[in-house]
Formats: C-alpha cells, structure tokens, sequence
C-alpha cells in the first residue's frame, strides 16, 4: 500500500508541516523507522529518537515547534493517530468460509456460511458461530455457546457450555472461558471441601480482546460479565461473578477474585490483585503489583499492597529506604535526650 | 427438580422457621434469587441483601432470629449447607461412553469401557484410562500416564509420560502436567544453562481440582505431589519437588517454587509466592500476594513480602502510609532539643 | 545404563576418593537416594542429607572434608557435575520421524524428512520445520512460521504466523508464541480503543527452553527477542518488543512489560513484574515478586517494589516489621522532651 501524506493527514485531521505529496509506505517506530515510513512522537522520552529519526513524516503534538526535516502531522493525539494510520497499513486477515471436514461439529450447531471452521475445532450442540466468525485448530466451542458475527478464537481457545462471545472479539491462544468458578465449602467433619456447582455463565461483550492464557471463570449462578470494548492481556484471570466494566484495561497477570466489580475505563497495570466483593470505581488507575483490599473510589489512582493514594505510597516509599536513617537520628536525639535530662554525667 | 422444604431441612440437618411444605425450585445469591429459590445468608456484610431477598427459603445460622417473611432452615454452616443443597439442584453431566475414531489412542493403551474420549484426544502407549473417566478434545495423555475413575479432563489439558491423576479429579482446560522442572547448571566455561534431567514424576491423589492454565512440574527425581483434597485455582504454578498437602487451598496465581512443602489444610491466597526448599504448617493462611522467604509455623496467619503475622503487618502497614508525617515529628523534635540545648537562640 | 565411577570422573574432571571400580547405575537426591545411586552435596544446608544419604557416590566440592563412607568425587562445582552425569542416565527421548496422517501440514510447507509431526499438529503454509524437530497433538504453526533442527514443540503449543524459533529449544505444553501485543489508542471522542497493529514479530533464538502456558507477544514493528541460551519458566509473560538477553533465567510468573530490555544473564525470581521501556543490566538479579520501574545496572541485586538494592531493602524491611515499636519511641521522647520544656509540670 502506498498512502501520500494529505491522504493520511485527513484521515486524522492533522496540520501538515512539509511535503504533502510524500508517498507513505508504512509505519514504524522513530528508531527503526525507513525512509518513506511514517512514525510518531508524544514522549518527551522519545527526544533524542525524534532528532535521529529517518522517518519521512511524523506524527506531533499541535503545540510542537516545527523544525524537522521530515514532514510534521501535527495532531491532538499522536498516539491515536499512528493507530489510525497503522490500521491503513495492516493488511487485512483473510480467511476461506466453510467448515473443514476435520472439524468436529456437531449437527445440532449452527454455523453461518460465512464463518471458518479449520480443522480440529469442535462445535458442541446448539452452539452458534456468527457470520464471518474464524474458529482455529483446538479452538473447543461447548454445548449451546454462541459466538457473535467477526469473531476470532485463535488456537486451542477453550469456550465451555452456554457462554456466550459477542461481536469483533478476538481471543488470543489458549484462552479458557467459562471453567467453573474456584468455590467450596469445607465440611471438617470428613474432612473435605464440598463443591459449590457453578451454575452460571460468562458473557463477553463486544468488541472484547483477551490475550493468550487468560482465564475467565463461570459465574456461581447469574453471570460473569466482560463488558464491551475491554481489553484483557495475557495470563489474566477473572474470578466468577466478577464484572469488567466496558472499556476497562487489564494488563497481563492480573488477578480479579470472585465478585469484583470494575467500573468504566478502569486501568489496572500489570500483576495487580483484586480481593473479592468489593468495587473500583469509574477511570481508576491502579499501579503495577497493587492490591486491592477495599474499594476504590472513582478516578482514584493507587497504588502498594494494600493500595493507597498512589502520591501518598511513593511519599512513604522513599522514606522506606530511609527507615536505617530515621532510626539512626531516633538513637541519637534519644542520646541527646539523656544529656538533658542527666547533665552530670559524661 | 422440585424439592420440599422438608426433604432440604433432612438432607443438612436444619431446623426449619416457617412453611416446610414449600416447593423449592433452585439455588441463588440472596440478590438474584427468584421466589421459589433458595438462598443462604452467612455474612454480616449481606444484611441488606437478606432484607431485600426475594428468596422463599434462606438458610441462616442457628443463632439467627427468626424474624423473616421467608421461610428460614437454621443450620451451623450455611454456606456448607447451601452446597449441598446446591449439588440436589445440579443437573449430572453426563456422557456417552467409548472413544471416538477421532481420537488417538495407543493400541497398548487400557481405556475402561466406561470412559470417554473425544475426538482430538490423545492416549499414549501402555497409558491407563479409568471407569467413567472423560477426555475431552485436545487432551494430550502421555505414554505410561494413569487416570482414576470419574476423572474429567477439559479440553486441552496436558498430562506428560508416567503422570497418574486420581480418581475423581477435575482438571480444568489447558492444565498442565509434568512438564519438565526449572533446573539448570551453569557452566561460565561455555557459557550455558545445563539441563539438569527431569526424570521423576507428578502424583495427583484423589478427589483434586486444579484451575485452568495451571501448571505442575515433574520432579527432578521422585514426585510431585498434590494430595488428596486440595483445590488448585486458575493460573497456579507448582515447581518440582513440591508437595501441596491433603485439602490444601491454592487461590489463582499462587506460585510455589521446587521442593516446597505445604502442610494439611494449608491456604494461599491470590498472587502468593513461595520460595523453595521450605515448609509452611498445617492450616497456616497466607494473604493475598504474600511472599513465603521461611518456613511458616502450623496455625500462623501470615502477610507480606517478606511474610511477618498477619496483624504485625496490618498494624505496620498502617504506620507505612504515616511515614511521612513521623519523620516531619521526628525533625520538629530535633529543633526543640536544639533549643533545650543551646538555649540562648532564638 | 550403568557407568564405573572412573568413567563418571573422567567425564566431570573429579577427583576420586574411594572406590573408583563401583559401578553406578543412577543419580537421586541425597535424601532419596539408594545404594548404587549417585548424589551430590553442594549447601550446608543438607548437611544432615550427607550424613544420612544411601547414595554410593556423592560429588561434593574441592575443600570438603574426605572422611564420608561413601566415594567421593570432588569437584569444583557439584552441581554442574551432577547436571553432567544426570544426562548421562537419563534415556534419550527418541521419535519416529515422518508426518501422522492426522496432521494437518499445508502443502506449502518444508517439512524435513527427520522431523515428526504428530496426529492433530497443524502447520501453516510456508512454514518450515528442521531436521529431527518433533510437533506434539495439539501444535499450531502459523504461516511462515520457523523451527529449527531438533526443536521439539510439546502438546498444543501455538507459534503464530511469521515467527521463528531456533534451534535445540524446548517449547513446554501450552506455550504461545507471537500473539498479539498489547498496544490500544484511545478515542475520548467515540470512545473505544483503538488497536495499533501488531505487525511484528517474535524471534527465539536457538537452546531457549520456555516453560507451560508461557506467552512471548509478537512486536508492534520489528521483533521480540528470547535470545540464545535464555531459559523461561512457566506462566511468563513477555511483552511486545521486549529483548531477553543471552542466558538470562525468568523464573515462574516473571511478566515483562512491552519494550523492556534485559542484558545478558539476567536472573529474575519468581513472580517479578517489569515496567515499559527500561533495561535490566548484565548479570543483574532481582529478587522474588520485585517490581522494576527504572533502569537497572549491570551486576545490581535488587528486591522490593519499587525494587531498591537488596541489603537496603532488607535492613528497611526489618524496620518495617518494627514501625509500632519506633512509633512508641517517638511519643515517650515527646513526653520526656515536654518535661524538659515544662518541668514545673507533674
């Protein structure tokens, strides 16, 4: 694909600082960056890769100088824009229709004309795969599941009985939905731990992505839920009952208990643990290994194990290295204490 | 199902408050319970839930009051109770025995008439499936494996060569077992990691379930071994040499290094993290992301990284976030001593 | 296999003492061990495990003690000495080249003729697999994919189209290699998340050993690196563009962030988070469950989250457990202090 420059520009309402008859071959980041290629630049980090760049044009912030000698787009977000622009770049994945005859799908199920069901994939009874949806080899669809239009399973993704997968998802290999929740009850006069039937189910929303390894648990009775448009990482696991509010992002090796409930366009950074029955809030931030024990207001942004306001933790993290110091000056006023209070000796 | 009132009072020994004649149709969460259902209320945190409850029996503790619309059965454990009951209401799975022409099984394989392997399955030579056993599409069971009666393993669990599961176990999808130990030797002379063979193997007893995407790694020499009982939640990982004990609780991302050894009845919370070669006490409790750097006593209750008791960690968790404000008393301190010292300052 | 004591000398440069006739017909842990058997001490901490061992040989260092009942071989390194003679008794796993009818291999694919791919093992078009490479049941390889000569891929490990794995690497159960980055942009004014294309790729260099349910996640431009040598527990996660060093050990859980760069023999324990675009130095270690948010030097050895030099954070960890007994300290010199300010009163 070749992409002049106003092209791109208008694709994502920049101003354009140079060449805009430039023909775009693609997109990369500043350091690997081709001449012919476009990439951007929104990091101050990034400084010293924005001067050596051999990028021919650039995504910039608006407020940007524009002395460059690639070709400036400058936008109000960067970031946003190359993801646009990238999308132009990507080609798009193709897949023959029809179901192979070393499928396994059962005759009860139904398979839209359109959708791909590659050899080794199982489709359980009543289970229903949507139009254009792409199942791989070892992709194992249970008993009265449905997957919604566009959908993607990669390889040896496993969806158990009666979940259902919305529109334009895409889960990444190995994936398991619907395992029966972590619930017992112990009966010590045995002894044993007596299973509590997980009767519920999980519901993915649309427009969902869940990367490789990642678990989501079936509900004890109603439902788990991934609402749309959020994005899990690898090797996640969602607890049953719990809710993932829409648009919400979890990094790879979180960890959510039974029954959390995340609200809209909650980030939580990588390896965070959520306790169980409890809520965080609406466009929460919580950094990296956090854990949760409470619940976290709207907005809020923590961080440490239990988590606290995150200025607050990195205010007393420093003091934590300090703790030999302050201990130190605690002997020592102690010391100078015992001077004053008893002059006379040495 | 319907059952009575009456029959449910008889099955777990409780005393009933209110109509024992009532149909009873299912099991719910006291929230989305429907009339007609039955719910349990154990926590005082669910007040609320149980005044608002449209469930038409409730079990409570015996020393619950009686006052309710709903009709109560007071039992010691409620939420022991309610698993039971819940079983009552849990429809069997059920499956057609024989093995699929799809799947791969050894000739020198021993498959009980009685169990089921699905299409995409996989039997090793000289392996042994038990009666009513269950491998679903995509499980891999290696040469000389053994596996009880009643087991289930979901789709794409892997069991490596000379592994036994028990009998009655649940392996969740994409559980892995017997892959090779981590251990290695390093030679600066080449540089390399020599690999240290894993020649032993992992004995799964009785009666476990382990979560999906769980890993249990081969011994170096000798077993591994997850005891009768114990409940492994979703993305565990169990090194080399370890043994977790009878009816022991590992919550999902718990992570035990080789050669530790868990008691009886031991629980790890969330994210938990054990080191090697050592032991933690029969029902000792670990909090959520915890890191075990030393044995842990029978009974202990521990949290942090390093673990210390729990309330030794609590009570200084709570001084941590305070840091800040001890050292501004600590510097006011040294001004006022200043002054007691040389007076004649300002 | 059996093997006189001077053989296994020869083989790991040992000096004998004892019995160098003995014929030895295994290796075992010192506490395991039977007659006949080879072990090894290396720690004092098993210095209970030597007095009591059965073993017939054990290897033990230079300095040590000669006076034990048993032959002793003395080595500069035990350890590495064992890994040798271990190899040496454990069985070659040998396979039967060719391609299973019940594979699925496109006919653009270059399988070699040594190679075995096993029923229900799918390779892409284009894709290559090398001399004696083994594919388990349950393998994906995507197009263009790459396997190096004696690779052997376990059961339902997916390697996604374009990348490449080396040779003499060992893919556990589970593994996926080449999904996704995790890389989204957000759109305020819709809202969603916009997926920036992941259009790199994953390059695994040659002897890497990756454990169970590991994922490596494709680069957004250009490659994630597992470099030569480097040894992945299992459940590790790697980010997008991230580079392992040469050598480097990840034990289990270990996730890396996209764009993290570790050095060469980096050793990162158990449960270890690292943050984005940061470099772990040469032959730096970071203890168990750490969190890396900065750069870190060569040779560093670092715990804690955010991690700070070990000693440092173990002196302030042991403080840490002591903040109510410092706390206590603080008040009883106000008081003394106010008495020194005021001693008129009581």
């Amino acid at each position: 694909v070749l992409k002049t420059v106003s092209e791109l520009a208008q694709l994502v309402s920049a101003q354009v600082e140079g060449d805009a008859s430039l023909q775009v071959s693609g997109v990369s980041s500043l350091e690997a960056a081709q001449p012919g290629q476009l990439s951007f630049y929104g990091n101050r980090r990034y400084k010293q890769a924005l001067t050596a760049t051999r990028a021919s044009v650039i995504l910039v912030p608006l407020e940007h100088p524009s002395a460059h000698p690639a070709t400036l787009l400058k936008v109000a977000n960067p970031h946003l824009a190359f993801a646009r622009i990238a999308q132009v770049f990507s080609p798009e994945q193709t897949y023959v229709p029809g179901v192979s005859p070393r499928a396994n799908v059962d005759p009860t199920a139904r398979v839209a004309a359109s959708a791909t069901v590659m050899a080794g994939a199982t489709v359980g009874a009543l289970a229903v795969v949507g139009e254009r949806a792409v199942l791989y080899p070892g992709v194992y669809l249970g008993a009265s599941t449905a997957v919604g239009a566009d959908t993607v399973l990669m390889p040896n993704v496993t969806v158990l009985d009666r979940c259902t997968i919305g529109a334009r998802c895409l889960l990444h290999p190995s994936v398991v939905i619907g395992a029966d929740g972590f619930g017992f009850a112990l009966d010590l006069t045995v002894p044993e731990h007596v299973k509590i039937p997980q009767a519920g189910t999980v519901r993915v929303e649309d427009d969902v992505e869940i990367g490789a390894c990642s678990c989501v648990d079936r509900a004890t009775t109603g439902e788990t839920v991934i609402a749309h448009g959020a994005k899990l990482d690898n090797l996640v696991q969602v607890g049953h009952n719990s809710t993932v509010g829409p648009l919400s992002i979890l990094c790879a090796q979180v960890g959510l208990s039974g029954s959390s409930e995340l609200g809209t366009g909650v980030v939580l950074a990588g390896q965070v643990g959520v306790g169980g029955h409890l809520r965080i809030g609406d466009l929460a931030k919580v950094a990296g290994q956090s854990g949760i024990m409470g619940d976290v207001p709207d907005g809020a942004n923590v961080m440490g194990a239990p988590a606290i306001p995150y200025r607050d933790f990195m205010r007393s993290w420093a003091l934590f290295g300090r703790l030999p110091e302050l201990q130190a000056q605690l002997r020592e006023m102690k010391k100078r204490l015992e001077q004053l209070e008893h002059p006379t000796k040495p």
